[in-house]
């Protein structure tokens, strides 16, 4: 679970800066895709690390998708190609880090933490943004298709897209990162329900551990859009400047819809902690219900059990056991104290 | 129950501002009423969105109210007529938005959520209003009567708030939405009070029941509250130029309404959280008293059927069950112990 | 409980601004105390609302207190004699307002919420004060004697008061209604006594049910002061050019009596929620006892029960029965038994 | 346990600067203690309030101390020579004041809340500093020794304290404040190990008790230092003309020592609320050790009760009873019923 | 455990800046270590307190490291070396500071609490720097090799560390302090881990003492990490002129990792505190097992004996003892019940 802290304590003691993938090393080469467009036409075109350099001299603006940030390498002469920070490759390279936005002068980087829901699991996926003058750099850890519609957007020839520069080419990346929260929202909004549902009709100890399991993915998701928001504000009021005023308006945009990420989040985290409540309650009702079903049982066969035990003496001079009448006389009065006492459960609204 | 986070992740990959109704579509055509007024006359008439663009002709203001927002050409027409950004008319397509307040210049944008009272069920509703120099626009997802009382009070002769422009009217309609909630808050009290007097008389499993679907509800009204709080606080510290000073001081007032909604929500809140707690303790109580009560069962008559089967047994040489006084002497032993541990369970007030 | 909730719901749809007394209305005149002073002399005069137009050519403070806010008329006429806006009546006329403090220009207008403890009971009050230039006028909802230590204090020679001016009038009205705060923790405090005394000595339900009350009081105390603070707070800042610097000092004063009110207000809950912490736990501690109880009695009695029921068996052929010293054996067997279980109980320190 | 809070609800309607000591009154004349002193000399003198008037003369830095505030009288006297604001003297006189800090221009007033452990016991006294230009005046409720050590490092030759100002002896004597502080801390750190140890190895009901009580103290302690920090936070930021540029450094330490108790107040009770769950669910524990046992009891003996029961039976015609190893038949039947349970519970680890 | 607290406490009345170690004194003498160096050459080297004046003539950076802060004279030496004052000498001699960071003008000083996992203890240490105009001094508590990494980083001669001035060299150190961190929350996450499978398996008693153990260590860790990023939040506002714009990137980084710390933290304390709930209504969950195996015994069982019990009477007159086929009938009567309450709980899902 705390994978990608393994990853940080790993690099105690080495220089900030230095490069060394400190997430799961792979021995595949990662794929890089590029697409240049401006308002006119655009091209994409999968790549090797060797023909970056060629790539800065276009016109237009570039957008190039590194899928797998494990290969230190490729890292490395990208960030030669495009100038970029050795902290800013040391961030890329380490999964697990903090979304957080730092403004370079020539260019921007943003770290966001991407979260999809894949086949019921939570799958997080740490995307790495670059935005520069005419060009956009974006890594992710995995060969997810996470921005699958953003390319055919661009593709696409009705999309506004290319006619706007990078810095939109950035916000709709972002803007995907925090639209796929949506969908975990929902999945998770359906389980709640399933879980309420389970808890109303029958509660079951398998309950517990749904909720228990519910509550920590909340809690990462809550740690990734928390600082998402923030991030996002930051940008929204103006702090870098490779992001134009017609953008901005989109970024409030977006800003909205984290702050709504968050706000259905905090609400989801009160309804499973009320679910809770429920369930224990039940366990209490229940334990309650079976517990008295144990007083009522004994209340009734113990008094009985005693008078038969007692005609059960061996005295010599038990008068009763004499009486001809005596057996049946014992009868109704253990008939007449079981009514009394059903009468009293009755009366007590225990039956 | 989280109905509007479907509709959200319905949109992944869109492009922003593409338009597409993301509730449940429907096929009725919505209803358009137009009421234009001044100081001296007022009219009220239902259109086709044809007849939308003769309209911005006219003098005076004018105030169009959309009901159902589900039907996208009728939408595209308005948006068109009076020239509004792509975004607005997303955000008044989206159902399930945060409330928000958005300056675009020309024009302000509002997004409420608006909550009412039908037949005991909390039923929210996405209010959208436009505000222009001589015009407001008002959406509202169904057909429900929200705004009827602002109708009545404007084609009423006595009202002020013909003489007023259309920032009287935006906040009208805001207030109108505050004044909702107080009727939402009120069911609430009651419902509490009811809760409240079960816990105390006669605490049912439904109680809790109960319990849970209020602390939803709450939640969900939260949700809706917190944001339009600092809308309205955005508002009253004067941020959108379209609002005279004049109006700021009615402003004031809705803001105070949204804090004492908010006040009252968290006051309620923690009232609702003690009755679970009162309700978990007496459900305590109740079980300490079914488990004393078979604890004193168990007391009295363990013994005495101990002492009846030691005199069952078939010993031949068992010289008390030859005395003549026997039988009565282990009568009256069974009855000083009665009296002695109901004795003993008077002094630990038990019974 | 939520009374006032009420009376605000029951006005929806009204144009701001209308009036009408949302609370209980009753048939009675109210009340109007009218106290003329200045340095030299003072004069005490109950007067009809007719009378009030004559007032306001005098000179010196002139202060007029109405007791009784519910009789709309008379509202409305002291609304045109001082020349009050709309809103404010309003606000004097609906209980359950939020404490606020506006500033008109000319006048300053506050809302406080007072809190009595009245025969053990809660009482809240709203109180509406308006200082202007010359005059304050106060109203309060009930006939209660809330200010009368302030109307000694200006009619009794020796007070500072008359040589103030009206803003520390209004300083010494607000003042009054924290103190009565102080009088409310009182007795909260004394409260809380007898419950921990309770808790500890012998905890019985109706404990829970204090408890609760107890809770629910303070939510409401709360959601007085809170806005009280702020409010005075505001004061304090300067915010308002009626008040004088030399009367800030007091406001200080003041500032600091509420947030003493505050914290003791959050430590008498915490307080509170650490008894029911102490009270549930008694009550798992009793229902152990208890079962502790039954568990030794069963463990005594059931080896007990066996074995002379096994000596209940009617086979033929069981030599202990024939043994001349079966009997005797058995008994002794029995007590060797009992002895063995009470050691047990001691070792587990159970007895 | 609310003492104070009795105080100033007594003082209900007296006008502000009123003279009345509203903590118990006492008949003993109050101690006073004048120190003078500047950096070359030195001298500690006990004076009657008489003399008052001719200290002022002096030259050097004047500290005057008053033991026991409970003497009005004596009280207004220093007003008068020190020419002091009614409003601080009622400070001075009245117990429970919040702690604060006033600026009067020409001196400033400091409140704060003492905490000392003595004998186990929290004892809490108000400290009241006035610091002048060139004096320093200090009241304490009681008669202890709060100041011991400021007066011997002053009277002490070595002590730096001689060369600084006022500021610097207010400083030192808000420091011994704070300093107290860290003794009641340790008290408490020690009184939780000691908890901690009888929770994880004999937990009593008395745990409760010892928790409920802690959990009180620490409330109050939360009450004094909360506002202290406050207080001494608006020195740091240099709200006191009288506190020079030198002093203040030592003021920022002070500063630190209140931020680490507060925050050391704070892990104190989450540790604290943590040991009551621990407590807790060691009561569930041994429940259910209990009530495991009853169960293996119960298991065990009910249906060799039965048996033997079975062939208690007089019905004529039973073979079984007939047969001559009916009885050992029955014994084995027995014993084997025995094993066979005792197996199963050790399958489910219950023994 | 809260033995730093002690320390203070040690202090009460002492003059502030007297040199006295608070913490445990030991005998042996300090290690002091010199690192001399510049851009191109390097020089490590022990020396002793007397050496320490010779230090001050040379160019290149100074780095003296001082292990073991429990000897004053040789503190003392060094803070004559230096120019230190005596409040800094006194917070380096202190163990349980908290987390400060103190501007001199000529140097700046921080106090930092560095957290390790030791052989599975957590093991915290006061770590305390000035940093000079070209010299940079650190002083730890014990004897560990908190820095070596950095001392190897400045030796090797592949570093970029030598070229830049001493505020990186101090960033290197913070930057260490916060890396282990990231240790002992690796450690900390597989705890949980571990405490998570332990639950769900097979729920201990000892669960509930691992779960303490780890929430005060938590504690622990907060109270060091808070003030630590508050400090460097600070440092990161360039609040210390000591720092050149170069280094102030890295100490971004180091910002953004000290949040994540606190993020993880957090995080981490609600997942153990929801292991709590699980753990506890998996308790309950068991008593509710328990008890129901108890009730459905004595369901089955009681009302068999009673049967049984019955015709163990020794009435004279009880036809069905006479009866041929009363045995077998008996016998049959039982077994249908029995198959009864098995249907009976079967359809209730109790077994």
């Amino acid at each position: 679970m705390p994978r990608h802290k393994t990853s940080l304590a790993k690099k105690i003691g080495l220089p900030p800066g230095t490069l060394l993938h400190t997430g799961l090393s792979r021995e595949t080469v990662p794929e890089l895709t590029v697409i240049s467009y401006d308002a006119e036409q655009v091209a994409e075109r999968k790549i090797s690390p060797g023909e970056l350099s060629t790539f800065r001299e276009r016109t237009g603006i570039t957008w190039l998708h590194v899928k797998g940030t494990y290969h230190v390498p490729t890292i490395e002469v990208i960030g030669e190609a495009f100038g970029l920070h050795p902290l800013v490759l040391e961030d890329i390279l380490t999964p697990g880090q903090r979304p957080k936005l730092e403004d370079y002068g020539e260019y921007s980087f943003f770290v966001l933490m991407s979260h999809t829901m894949v086949d019921g699991c939570l799958v997080s996926e740490q995307v790495s943004i670059v935005l520069g003058g005419d060009y956009v750099l974006s890594f992710q850890d995995e060969h997810s298709d996470l921005f699958k519609p953003v390319v055919e957007r661009l593709l696409n020839a009705k999309g506004r897209m290319r006619k706007f520069g990078p810095d939109y080419l950035a916000y709709s990346l972002i803007d995907m990162v925090v639209d796929h929260f949506f969908g975990v929202l929902e999945h998770m909004g359906e389980f709640i329900e399933t879980i309420e549902q389970e808890v109303v009709a029958n509660p079951q100890p398998s309950v517990l551990h749904n909720i228990h399991e519910l509550k920590t993915q909340m809690l990462f998701l809550r740690k990734a859009v928390w600082p998402l928001r923030e991030l996002i504000g930051a940008l929204e009021r103006g702090q870098l400047p490779l992001f134009r005023e017609s953008t901005l308006l989109y970024v409030r945009d977006v800003y909205d819809h984290t702050a709504q990420v968050i706000e259905t989040l905090e609400m989801y985290r009160e309804m499973v902690s009320g679910l809770l409540d429920v369930y224990l309650s039940s366990l209490s009702n229940k334990m309650n219900e079976v517990i008295k079903m144990l007083t009522i049982l004994s209340t009734l066969f113990m008094p009985l059990t005693f008078v038969v035990g007692l005609y059960g003496m061996n005295f010599k001079y038990m008068p009763e056991l004499e009486w001809e009448w005596g057996y049946p006389v014992v009868l109704s009065v253990l008939g007449v104290m079981t009514c009394l006492m059903l009468w009293f459960f009755r009366r007590r609204r225990w039956i």
